[in-house]
């Protein structure tokens, strides 16, 4: 952990800022495990649609695979120095079954359209945690969704 | 995935920034996996030395406790448009077990200092498969280490 280079936000400040985030970035790393129990990493490219993040992956792709064996996934917004770390329940939707909304804010953010493909899942996070801090003396109030509720 | 930037880089200059980063990145994102099968994401400082990444956290925190269920780990290096992902075989030394040649490369480049705090552990990640690209253009030849051996 580095040295203190800014003031602490608060929980109000830092729940707007991860809401910004959530609307603004592309892409984020997605922590999986599969059946077997080890772990997985790989960046995808998210929209925040309907308080999910949504994601798409061929099927046959290990995140997509582990999603569906337990339904569990931590998901890190970009930066370790302006950390959004979210635990998320994890759904795997095959392209067909997509919901057209879902579908739509999906193609409206990003140039390419797998909805057609079926060999692509589309991947659908609810967070369950919120945590968010930049530095150390932003550790304390980094919890700021527990059990799937917003604490401010 | 974006439009590409930049010409894509052959996998001898990507392995020069890989190690690179490996001795300059402060931070990077940890995915373990519990032995409940589930998963695990946490951003934990790093230092390079003898071939592996070793960072500290609580032995009690999550992945200290993953590394110890099944050895294995994913590690990414910060940013998801410069991917640095390196799948680790893991382990988990105790604060006071651990060589003192590699307490010393941690020391010497963090100011904190958990050597003699028993309730630490220290944990060695030895890549067994590396991967970079920065854009799409770079997916072809991202695969820079497979079974622990450098393929440039």
């Amino acid at each position: 952990m580095g040295e203190e280079k800014a003031p602490a936000r608060d929980r109000a400040v830092r729940k707007a800022d991860v809401l910004t985030r959530l609307e603004q970035d592309v892409d984020a790393w997605v922590s999986t495990a599969g059946a077997d129990g080890l772990p997985y990493l790989m960046p995808l490219s998210f929209v925040w649609f309907g308080e999910r993040l949504v994601m798409t992956t061929r099927a046959a792709n290990p995140t997509a695979r582990n999603v569906r064996a337990n339904g569990r996934a931590y998901v890190s917004l970009g930066h370790t120095r302006d950390v959004v770390l979210i635990e998320a329940e994890a759904e795997s939707v095959p392209s067909g079954e997509l919901p057209a909304a879902v579908g739509e804010a999906f193609v409206g953010k990003f140039t390419w359209d797998v909805r057609a493909d079926p060999a692509y899942a589309f991947l659908l996070f609810r967070p369950v945690s919120v945590r968010a801090w930049r530095e150390v003396n932003e550790l304390p109030e980094r919890e700021l969704m527990r059990d799937g509720v917003w604490l401010v």
